[in-house]
């Protein structure tokens, strides 16, 4: 089952209208197969779009971007390389806030994060950082004009997860959560020449 | 999206019977979002036990153990390891048996499995070898006793992995399936003395 580690809920946030990114602060959130209930991104499927390029457009698939999870340290980084005083996981349209995990956004796809009351999350990948979030972040700074193009690079590999429910639940403030990295693989692409790749 | 590498299905299975392990060729298998259509593994949700011992016995999870795949090449091995000649797919009651990808049992979590007509399948993990297996092996050599013990040890990071899916299609035999690492991640435990692991 692999090492793991621990941290702890900061904040738990729910997006309910469609065309908002923007999140809010909850007290709890209960955790379905579908996501965080109530969320804009809940659902066991979506549309295959500009963040799953690997489908076509519009392509039904298995939703795998239900639940996004920032770092309270990697927010005080990007805060840090914009030169503003925070960076509100709000803004980012996060449905998590974690802290005490460290490089929280490396964490490897198939990591699991278990939560006190049933729920548990699993890692789908990193979240890009995109302009879109930039023009959020920027709107609360005006005196500073750029800051969504500069957001995408402070924010590189700082922008933390996306995730799905394994296990539903409830999810709190302040719940400890358990992180267990997936088994160490030592996978690496074989050489040009091995026949089995040569001749598939 | 990370490097990518191509194999061939060689066959399709499908096991319908709730009691029996073993499975049979197809010529072409539909793949919902549920698994392989008739298949006695097929669902969204599955019950915790001994195989998702991370959850309390009985839960309901996510099914991510929908679809078991094995591998030609592995398969061999695993016959040469127990000096039988051979062993098939249906034995292990696998759902799908890859030709030519690489030391397939390796494969991390979070690759995925591309094929011509849609479907689209995601590692979960390793499968691990059990004696339930070996017994199967083992009643089609009944001259060589203790088959259903030795299986265990001789299919150790052989015995293929499984799956869920993440886009629904058909998978035939003969399809070429482009396999997608994820992309590399160097995520390494902190050191104990990071204040963010002592003091989470």
């Amino acid at each position: 089952m692999g090492t793991h580690l621990t941290g702890r809920s900061v904040r738990v946030l729910i997006g309910p209208e469609p065309k908002n990114l923007i999140t809010r602060d909850m007290p709890e959130v209960k955790v379905s197969f579908e996501g965080f209930v109530g969320d804009r991104h809940a659902g066991l499927t979506r549309k295959a779009d500009v963040r799953t390029p690997r489908f076509p457009r519009g392509a039904l698939v298995r939703n795998t971007r239900q639940v996004s999870i920032v770092s309270t340290e990697e927010l005080a980084l990007i805060a840090e390389a914009l030169g503003v005083p925070q960076v509100l996981a709000a803004w980012l349209g996060a449905n998590l806030e974690l802290a005490g995990v460290p490089r929280l956004t490396q964490l490897p796809p198939g990591t699991r994060l278990v939560f006190p009351e049933d729920a548990t999350l699993v890692v789908e990948g990193e979240n890009e950082p995109c302009r879109k979030v930039g023009r959020t972040v920027e709107s609360h700074h005006p005196e500073q004009p750029g800051l969504a193009n500069r957001f995408v690079k402070a924010a590189h590999e700082r922008r933390g997860l996306v995730s799905w429910v394994e296990r539903p639940g409830v999810i709190r403030p302040g719940d400890r959560v358990k992180v267990e990295l997936p088994p160490a693989v030592a996978y690496s692409m074989p050489a040009v020449a091995d026949p089995a790749v040569s001749k598939p």
